[in-house]
């Protein structure tokens, strides 16, 4: 019972804004503690100036089907009263009685929240000023389905009053609620309540939340029972919505809404006049070119629409956008997962932060056992933790070098360089001396202080081309096999590593050993050779052949000679590192990013090194594992045991290894119980086991979340002038699509400006659509490279919605 | 209504915990959910073995004092139960017929703690195998004081049994009381419930929980009510203590204990083989020296006594142990701070990842503008963020060497020094090229690829000697002046700059241009000026003559013709940089470390770039922001507009930008209510305003919250031939022992030995009070510096008890 997805399909997936229109929801601290009195009071206080005011309860709780509707209706006058939605359907809590049992069918979360907001656009079509929402029960009672409110209307994000409890136990009902709405990002902007009643909950409330969180508490006394006469009630009702204090608290909920919008308004010029940004070519940015993000929610950023602001059109001004870059590679269990939220929220009262430095803790310690365990490689036995991904590679590169060196007797005085691949970039970002470790790469301008130090080698790489999966070879291989390309029936069968052809096998070795030659009779020195297992991210998108990589690291590890000559004895045990130290950088295409715990399962060798970054945190901050053959980490006796002497101040920091472990915990269990079957299954990614055999497709090696017929069909478009198809692949939740940019039609200056007029046409494409799209995408691009990075829980329906969007952008 | 401070004198600040006592405590969802009743369950088939069993109601509400002890003990049977502690005292929630309206003293809630603690200590000795200790109310109910429950006993963090509500809207109680538990760190371990009524809560709630946490929900059949008489009670309880479900129930609570015990058991061995510890001269540690941390709370952590866990010794196996290095300078607000927590949760439920390019979001926004508005530095304009201090100092070091270049026609082949203070440490960790930035530290053994590209000056540094507040001249300087020291009457004259002898600035000015002038000679280039003010930390912790750092900002900017010739028209008004741009690293001393918002502020000059971390986020997680001034911001014209092309994944992420604004928010909030008032005008920090007006003592410029008088005291001890004090000083929460270590006597092969040795000489002094220490002190020496850094809510009294432990140690 994780909680129910509430993006189904085809419903949008908007929160709810509008400027003309205030919508408060009000949620309860717990059962009978006055909702639909304070709804009727706020109506009928926000109707007093003749404004437009609607109600509105979706879900009923069995007794009162329709009751609370019409009991607004009837006592705050003048106030458009929609009917419950789901009158049928009955809170859980109430099952027994309720809907489940009578056997009708509940309706998805997705149907509820999409009613919701067509009934809110019909009331800011209508010119209406006021909206308020009632849940049912207490903030976490289960809705129709089964989804906990908190949860179920969270997509919506609706600014909160809560209504507090003034009864027994209702101090901690009160804060207690206030806290499971808070961990899942929504503003409590009010807490009402009475002060009836012998206990004076509300006094310790006042001070409280106003002392912590500055939210106003405000107070009326019980309305008259029901018994004592209508005309009691509507005297009541009539006192309270006259009071100077409720309309104070009406022009208090108004300037919220205000601000709320100004800010939004003027985020962008204060943005552009406050904020550096970061992986910008060009400063400042325009400040209507930036993205406003004003919350996330599942795969689903809610942006503004500034045009929209001042316009008459009555759309909201939020704006659905995919986050289809997975926000920089790290999101994978969805924006605002109260899970993972929670999940953050315990390691910080547990433990705040905990130097790693000479101590332990749980979530630390728990991680590395984790991710050992998960990883199945004989070879890795420790961790070491440090901030994020480059560090995590910075880590690894002196752990290599120091071993290397070790081994190898070399000193200070010898120049150390790296082995790696072509135009690789691992992730290092501001750190000017670390990028020795990576050639010249798209990201490297001007950048001081910054001397390559490596023999970067060319590779194979694999996509579809016109419809056919294709090796591309470099220059340096086409000659020797004399053909510039090889060709595969399948994806499968590239990975198949078996099955692969033995010749192809010898001629990348062969390359290989003599790249290595020529590197020894030069005299160079190498303490590592680093790779980016099957997929180069940051490079440039490219999945590299798996048995050339294969090849490579058996190549080094069969070329100690190649390396050096160790005078010591050092145990050579099966799972020591020989010939060079073994790097891999799992840091964008580990953990179930191309579908599995770890990318180098696909290349069928164990690494002596791998770093971990991005997924690890379910994108809540940053935090990163390398991981250490035994063999490489130093003893009492080498002279490399200073090789760490530094280390991050927050080095394993509890919260982020915690949410981890919940994170590694959800991929896991959405591993084991299927929940990519029908990416593995259905998706063409299936092979026939032979000829003969073609109703029974064996499992593929590699499936992807994106539809294998979709792939290869894109990869024949080039019907856009300025689009050209070259070639396109997709492999676990990854799609990209190495395009022709022509830049005269594009107008950019280089491939950097290419890729921002790449990522500006198809995000005007997606939204061009205007209303027929359900919502837009955010991409970014890579030069001429667009690719699109699903998340771990993107559904089926979802991507079946982007590959549509993406045919008609790529077929026009 | 801040959370209470649970940690006020004299009182111990232990967690509970015994191999052989099992202590839950129970909580409630809210009122009147059966607790005792589920207590005397508990207690009675716990006692079915014979084992010592006790319960414990340490505050009762209003109308039963007492009564549930003895409903206990008359039910249970064989059960010891302690009456109430505080049977006076009321809840809050009742206390307006209670103990506040009546006048009574409130205990505190360390009072109340420490009553616990006693009384589990005596469980513990006489044999006793379990104890129950029940809540009253729900968990957010207020304790005696106002302190709600869930925070109050959450020094304790004992494993909680959680009492499920089985009424109407109990479905949202239990799960928002158990929300609300877990943001605090509590590990919830079984819910109970009763599963009468016409409510299935249970159903819901035990798929819930065991899906979601594996946390199971066990029922039980209301009790008959107490008008059906004794027999049918004592019926009920007999009937439900001997079955073989509760019985089962009773098994996995006593398993989770075990489970608990032999993971901290294991713990060190388990870490030793697993991890690669960060900042750790010899590897691996030996597993007895690692630091087992179960929890944090306020200042301290939670450490494991190893050798008692198979002893008779009946003391708790946790020892509190004050965190003395600030988790690595991290801490300001203490570990497990609900607010900061809450904070988290927020931000992860309302944006999970957001990355900052080409986007914006509110708490980055908000960040921005909080920082550049409390800085109060007319210079700085622009914010960038990254992952850690480190590399916010890069990013720092690209933008000076970028706009140096610009201005002064510098290209790739012009090698780019910088200009800092010698032997500082500017917290880069694992960036071999970054380290560029320092010369030979500490830090710089045998790591590769590291070239200090600089030059470094040497400075006068301040420090309490014998008694005496003295800067200590380097030698370059002495000879200038004919001296080796200067002498001053406080530290409050060494920061008077404008009273300063103006000679001593003449010199000071005339060195650094005679520095300067050689560099310009040399045809050396420089790109930055880059200090830490007032501190240098990982350095040495060294309190640098602020007159000094004055001289050098203002004389780099005046000797503009030393560092190039800019050919350029650059707009030259009075926030532009001049001569080179200025860096401050802020990242350890600012945001209030010092006292202040900025360190900055002592100076009384402003930089054109700063760089803030650490306390940032209050301890939680990494993040860094570089403020920069607008002259150094590239535009559009400019070459070096790809200065900042990189970024970090997790840039800006917004859960550390959210936490970050809550966290100052609080500083902020404490130095407007004046809570560190005691250390700035009680310390012995102030000065006379003049001979004739001793009465009235000035605002000293600079303050402690460690005594003045103590510090002085402290320069002169030298009667520990281990632990000669050779100077010491204080500023803001930070204390600074520079000690002379005999290594002959410490044994120790270098300084990095010494100060692990000199970490473990103190450690043992402090554990070596036993039974007399509240608690122990864990720090981290550099070299022969011994340093205790405070966290900004440290109490005056905690102050108090360290500074008396050290006054033991060194007068020995």
């Amino acid at each position: 019972m994780e909680p129910q997805s509430a993006q189904a399909p085809p419903g949008p997936r908007g929160a709810v804004l509008w400027p003309s229109l205030i919508v408060y929801q009000i949620f309860g601290a717990t059962a009978d503690v006055g909702m639909t009195v304070f709804s009727t009071i706020l109506c009928k206080t926000a109707a007093r100036d003749k404004e437009h005011v609607y109600y509105l309860k979706p879900v009923s709780a069995d007794s009162s089907v329709g009751s609370a509707a019409a009991y607004v209706r009837k006592y705050a006058g003048g106030v458009y009263c929609t009917t419950a939605m789901f009158p049928e359907y009955h809170l859980q809590e109430n099952k027994e009685m309720g809907a489940l049992a009578s056997g009708r069918k509940v309706p998805p979360d997705w149907e509820l929240l999409h009613k919701i907001r067509g009934a809110a656009l019909q009331c800011a079509n209508h010119g209406g000023r006021w909206l308020f929402i009632e849940t049912t029960g207490g903030v976490n009672s289960p809705g129709p389905s089964g989804t906990t409110q908190a949860d179920l209307y969270r997509p919506l994000r609706l600014p909160v009053i809560l209504i507090g409890d003034y009864k027994p136990g209702g101090i901690s009902h009160t804060i207690s609620a206030f806290e499971s709405l808070r961990m899942r990002g929504y503003d409590v902007e009010m807490v009402l309540m009475f002060w009836g009643g012998s206990y004076r909950n509300y006094r310790f409330l006042t001070q409280y939340f106003w002392s912590r969180y500055k939210i106003p508490v405000k107070t009326i006394s019980l309305p008259p029972p029901t018994s004592a006469g209508d005309d009691k009630l509507q005297r009541y009702y009539h006192l309270a919505s006259a009071t100077e204090e409720f309309a104070n608290y009406r022009d208090t909920l108004h300037e919220v809404h205000i601000s709320r919008i100004d800010r939004l308004v003027s985020m962008p010029e204060t943005a552009k006049a406050k904020i550096w940004f970061p992986f910008a070519h060009h400063n400042p940015p325009r400040p209507e070119d930036l993205i406003i993000v004003d919350s996330a929610h599942g795969d689903h950023f809610q942006t503004t629409r500034m045009e929209l602001f001042y316009s008459f059109v009555y759309d909201g001004v939020l704006l659905p956008t995919y986050d289809g870059s997975a926000s920089w590679w790290t999101q994978g269990l969805g924006h605002g997962n109260s899970t993972l939220s929670l999940a953050a929220a315990y390691a910080a009262g547990r433990y705040g932060d905990v130097t790693m430095a000479g101590a332990v803790h749980e979530p630390g310690l728990k991680l590395a056992e984790t991710l050992l365990g998960g990883l199945k490689n004989p070879r890795l036995t420790r961790a070491f933790f440090s901030d994020n991904g480059s560090t995590g590679i910075k880590v690894a590169l002196k752990m290599a070098v120091a071993a290397a060196s070790y081994r190898y007797h070399w000193g200070e005085a010898d120049d150390i360089e790296v082995l790696g691949l072509n135009g690789t970039y691992h992730g290092e970002n501001h750190t000017v001396g670390y990028m020795k470790s990576t050639d010249l790469n798209r990201f490297d301008y001007n950048v001081a202080w910054h001397e390559p130090k490596g023999l970067w080698l060319e590779y194979p790489w694999v996509s579809c081309v016109r419809g056919k999966w294709t090796a591309i070879l470099p220059a340096s291989l086409g000659d020797l096999m004399g053909a510039d390309t090889l060709e595969f029936a399948s994806l499968h069968e590239v990975f198949d590593l078996e099955m692969r052809d033995a010749y192809i096998r010898e001629i990348y070795e062969a390359y290989i050993r003599c790249m290595l030659d020529e590197g020894k009779n030069m005299g160079r020195k190498f303490g590592a050779l680093i790779v980016e297992p099957i997929v180069i991210g940051a490079g440039g998108m490219l999945l590299v052949d798996p048995l050339f990589q294969n090849a490579l690291v058996d190549m080094v590890r069969r070329s100690e000679t190649c390396f050096g000559t160790s005078l010591d004895h050092h145990e050579d045990d099966a799972h020591s590192w020989k010939g060079l130290p073994v790097i891999f950088d799992e840091v964008f295409n580990g953990l179930y990013r191309l579908g599995r715990f770890s990318a180098a399962s696909f290349l069928g060798v164990d690494p002596d090194i791998s770093v971990h970054a991005k997924l690890l945190t379910g994108g809540l901050f940053p935090l990163a594992v390398t991981l250490a053959s035994e063999s490489v980490f130093p003893t009492y006796e080498k002279e490399t045991s200073n090789t760490l002497l530094h280390g991050d101040s927050y080095t394993a920091h509890p919260v982020g290894c915690h949410v981890a472990l919940e994170s590694i915990r959800m991929m896991q269990t959405m591993e084991q119980r299927g929940e990519w079957d029908w990416a593995r299954r259905e998706n063409g990614w299936s092979v026939a086991a032979d000829e003969d055999n073609k109703e029974n497709p064996v499992e593929p090696i590699v499936w992807s979340v994106w539809d294998a017929d979709f792939v290869v069909w894109l990869s024949r478009q080039r019907n856009k002038p300025s689009l050209l198809v070259r070639s396109t692949w997709a492999l676990g939740s990854v799609l990209a699509m190495h395009l022709e940019v022509d830049l005269s039609v594009t107008a950019a200056a280089d491939d950097i400006g290419a890729a921002e007029t790449l990522e500006a046409v198809l995000r005007q494409d997606f939204v061009g659509a205007g209303g027929g799209s359900p919502w837009n995408v955010h991409t970014r691009a890579m030069g001429d490279t667009l690719y699109l990075m699903a998340s771990q829980t993107t559904s089926k329906e979802d991507i079946a919605l982007i590959e549509e969007r993406l045919r008609d952008v790529f077929a026009e």
